[in-house]
């Protein structure tokens, strides 16, 4: 389930958000680009693109900021399920983030979508991450 | 300070998000205009233009939707300081909105602005309301 690169990404994102980084790069893989897609059609990225060197592949992702203070569009992100400590939940019990103004994205059979999106189509999976 | 104005705006915006409607019309005065503008730079609204249609002017508001399930990018809208009670707040005390995921909008000597930009310059005002 490519759990580092999980890691990667949401520390990533995390930090170059607090620093007022334009970009931030990670490694890429099949759940960093669908995890970097989910972002950027909710908002919370700019684009995203695949960068080659050689043998080595990486992903760029773009941040937003917005308003005359360069607000970060993410707040910040939050690992759930851990490689140590899963976190599963059926669509009934998909949890709601800061009662739905953050986003909860998950893996699922359909794919990797957020808590909205996986509730409208009533499949569960297993809890990623959360942003806000 | 067309205080029925302010409340129109955030009345009208918080049922267009809940009903998913593309645009929304109120009032055009100078203080709806600059709250719309203040909107749109911190990225809770597309646009707003301006309507004359003879002696009457209205702005329209074009809402914003991200994702597949075309989430709200505004939440919702609370007034805070009301023509009965009045809400100024000295810089220093500005208050942070979710702990800084939402947006004060404030009145001050400086103009309509963002909690964030009112404690940059350290200027403080009266709490219009809060986004999120």
């Amino acid at each position: 389930m490519g759990n580092d690169a999980i890691d990667d990404v949401i520390t990533a994102l995390r930090n170059a958000s607090l620093r007022g980084a334009e970009t931030v790069r990670v490694s890429s893989t099949d759940i960093t680009i669908s995890i970097g897609r989910v972002l950027v059609e909710e908002g919370f990225l700019g684009n995203l693109r695949e960068h080659r060197q050689g043998t080595n592949r990486f992903l760029v992702l773009t941040l937003k900021y917005q308003g005359r203070t360069r607000k970060a569009r993410i707040t910040t992100c939050r690992r759930v399920s851990k490689p140590g400590l899963r976190i599963y939940s059926g669509y009934k019990d998909i949890p709601e983030v800061l009662g739905g103004i953050g986003t909860a994205i998950l893996s699922t059979p359909g794919g990797i979508m957020t808590d909205r999106e996986a509730r409208q189509k009533r499949i569960g999976g297993e809890v990623l991450c959360y942003v806000w």
